[in-house]
């Protein structure tokens, strides 16, 4: 087994709250992440693959390839975009980071062949980094 | 002369856009900067002081005065603020990175007895950064 | 099951040596690491914690609690301090990073409540890193 | 268990093709990798070995050794070398990341006494990594 | 005075000999790099350029132009390429680092209209890396 | 002109206090960095040289003479060492960031024969770091 990795970024706006929850208890919740006029980061996204490289190319899957479904169904759709207001598949979830990269899984678990999805890792900050191996988690959607 | 610097980080969310442009100039000229919803990034800010080191303690600045200058004047008004909404010094600047660095420039050159403010450095991305030495230049105010 | 990491970085000095071997020993052993006048470290250091997140916040954890806790129980202790003399929870301890990591662990294990902790990783320098997960280690204290 | 990791560095030129593919197989598989006048990377190799440090030096593996053993059965045979032509090891082997990875580890795993060989993880690029953890793969020779 | 920089990468192979020295010559000048077989790297390359914002845009220019300019005068010529063999703007110049900065600046010192190019920054490994800024120096061709 | 730089990198402790001063002056002025058992850094070096490249070699300077040099001047006498107390060039002088670039650049100044020393920078941590370009300044020193 082999597990090969695809690191790639996207700059997008965001804000955290919970329209059912009140004015202060959102406030006292996300804090200043909870700005109504937004803020923003540089996220780094490493997306994992695993499998058993094929005896005559000696590739897993080509990077090119790899890189192409990153940037066709995540990046494309968040880089330079308000995840709260902007990204179809991210309507009504509440963009924390743990969140993110729960939904990220899920746009990007069944578009492989011959591998298949191992590990999202997405960086919010140089400090903040979140880690999911595909165990089963309902997102809640508030709309 | 010896020349000391202290990296900060924030995160912000922003849109460029003028507003005397139509939409089609904004959205020739900014693309997907010009995001009506914003986007955001982890802004880097590495502020660079020079002078003569007090012969007597070494130092040229305390670094701890420095983080406290550039957390009081920059970090608190900016870090997860939206840069053309939020912050009073920034009100009718496109928030451009060459801009906030002139701005951010303007905001410190005062601030430092013992030795002078050299270089604002402004990473927006890993891949982009400017640099201002504080030759004048004057920012153009769209209210 | 989401695994959250939080970074941190701290800076001391330290010496390696066993007080029941001889000059000799310690020397041959620890070789430059055995410097009687000490050397020092910036260490990074990076604590994961798992769990499921809240389905109303979309946390694991508050980021913001996660490093008050790292900061409360390791930071606040081994920052700018000798790690030989002035900690004590790692009295008679010999601080090869191996232990530095189970000794983190200790400190930290019982700290949590709605996610428990995971891993622990640390940098001594960017080229020697290391991870502990919990699987009993008891450290032998030579004093 | 501790786990244990060092990180070299070594650059190298090396073409991606099977001498038993057509050229325009070998174009349209390798793209730009298949360039008959070769490219080159810096690779960053990270070496992971495990066990139970030691109580007496609360080592697992004294760094300088794990460093020696890295460069003398890895690195002295692949810096500043053809990963194709120069290198007894590689020779028929397609030197993709994941073969590099499958092939380093097979000349380290019998090197350690008193902990084992863990991971071996092989950045190709800053953006493309590869890790493998020793479950069997039979690499293909093509000579 | 602004100045803004882009960071672009590539990886290629190349070897350093001059072939008007004897063999002994450029082993004993270039020890490994004079590699016959080729060696490589993923270089780095940061392009400055100078000038003054646009005040209606705030650009000094468009860093997807910027970005446009390196692409198709330098990294689509020397990605995944030889060095030595298939560049054209290179042919017959031993390609050490420092002659690589001052051909890209020839290559690009005329491609700026509103900004002027101010310095070649060029990473041959992570702790190896050249600056130029344009001085005259004439780039002797071995051919 | 070409500017080089070589990275290097040494760990060491130090105390920042000056013997002149009470106990509570060096406590008021140096805070934690005052702690009477050390702390430590690992500290990164980056030493640029500048001249012209020989036109028949295309080095300014052959690289791993550079390394060679830091080496032997600096980093054998700096890494794994107390900066107080183990280094002759370091004796009395008080060692803060400023101190050691300006001391650094002393040993290293008149080393060079075909190009010449331009600049050190040093970083302390990764927020922290000076630059220094040899302006004359006399190091006190405190014995």
């Amino acid at each position: 087994m082999i597990y090969i990795t695809r690191r790639e970024t996207f700059s997008s706006a965001h804000r955290l709250y919970n329209p059912t929850f009140s004015d202060e208890e959102n406030e006292r919740i996300y804090d200043k992440c909870n700005n109504p006029n937004w803020h923003g980061h540089n996220y780094v996204l490493e997306v994992t693959v695993c499998g058993y490289p094929d005896p005559n190319t000696g590739y897993l899957i080509d990077l090119k390839e790899l890189k192409k479904i990153i940037r066709t169904h995540i990046i494309s759709k968040v880089d330079h975009k308000n995840l709260n207001l902007d990204v179809e598949f991210l309507k009504g979830i509440i963009p924390t980071v743990e969140n993110l990269a729960v939904a990220f899984w899920k746009e990007l678990e069944d578009k492989f062949t011959n591998c298949k999805l191992y590990r999202i890792k997405l960086y919010e900050t140089e400090n903040n980094v979140v880690e999911y191996y595909g165990e089963k988690i309902d997102l809640h959607k508030f709309v």
